[in-house]
């Protein structure tokens, strides 16, 4: 065994533990607490697994999983954006470029490049498995919101075309959970925990 | 799509969300908190990715993490289980299968009895996959727990002999973590995080 090769697999690994002090915006079901990211990442990846079918196009399940557990590992240093801060929005391409840089080369350099590619097909959305994942990372949040009655929006007065564009990323991957998350948005639209701004 | 088949994923989807509030012994890196069960599962489930090149026999590395994410899901009706609680450990068995028998039924059937598979095959640790999800689940709260000076440990009074028992299934998984299993245990024998119990 390479001792040295381990060695910055451990720091990585050691690195990552971070990702569980990043809270976000979601709360937990039954009006828990804020979410963290490694949580947030372990749902995505289940989900993945369990509603694969949905996808449009055929996707590689493992390949979409580890993009999951990984997508948000920039977070370390570069803090969680929500969804809806226009302002945070403009500096944190910058922001995660910078910790992808520091954090994938903890690695030994095949495995930093592997992972930092799989990190670069998430963010550039061009393959069936990001278009999955980025609807994965829209409808687990949804979900958990949802069975909150909406609290999260209602907080932050959020829109109804605010969520919808976010959602569009749905739309691109499965025709069917675009369908559902449309189902959510129209109830919450209805009963008031997302504020009407259609013109 | 088939909408009651969906609602049946979306119930298991939301019921998994729990394993966020069962807190664990391990704490987190930097003298952190504790951890809890999604946290341990994303973290094994991306080590299985980064260290299969470890395992002494070939894995289905999908297989392995999928098996990760879901091996503690149990224990959101049986409560985690301590490594060293041995009156718990007498009615764990008797508690997980009761939990299994509620939480799996939740999923359409074919799904439920393919995670409930997955879930049985981790506990009889026949396999390989099982056997290098087993060392995962041993390596990692030993990582964390190695990275806070053996604290755990100290904390509830475990001894060296106690902790290498339970450290034998990574000797059936992995040479080469076994043998790093081996050193890190052996260097808090020495500096006394754990007590020596050896004849």
């Amino acid at each position: 065994m390479d001792r040295e090769r381990f060695e910055k697999q451990k720091d990585f690994i050691l690195e990552a533990d971070k990702e569980k002090t990043v809270f976000r915006q979601t709360h937990l079901t039954n009006h828990g607490r804020n979410e963290d990211d490694a949580e947030h990442a372990w749902h995505m990846a289940l989900m993945t697994y369990l509603l694969s079918e949905y996808s449009d196009e055929k996707i590689d399940v493992a390949r979409t999983m580890i993009m999951c557990l990984i997508h948000d590992i920039v977070e370390i240093d570069a803090g969680d954006t929500y969804a809806y801060d226009e302002e945070g929005k403009k500096t944190q391409e910058a922001r995660e470029e910078k910790a992808a840089d520091r954090i994938f080369s903890l690695l030994p350099e095949d495995q930093a490049a592997d992972l930092r590619g799989i990190f670069e097909e998430f963010q550039e959305k061009k393959t069936p498995e990001a278009r999955f994942a980025r609807a994965m990372d829209n409808l687990q949040p949804l979900l958990l919101n949802d069975s909150n009655g909406g609290s999260d929006w209602v907080e932050h007065g959020v829109s109804y075309g605010q969520v919808r564009g976010r959602q569009d990323g749905t739309k691109n991957a499965s025709k069917d959970l675009y369908q559902i998350t449309k189902e959510i948005l129209d109830r919450h639209l209805e009963s008031g925990e997302l504020k009407d701004d259609r013109e």
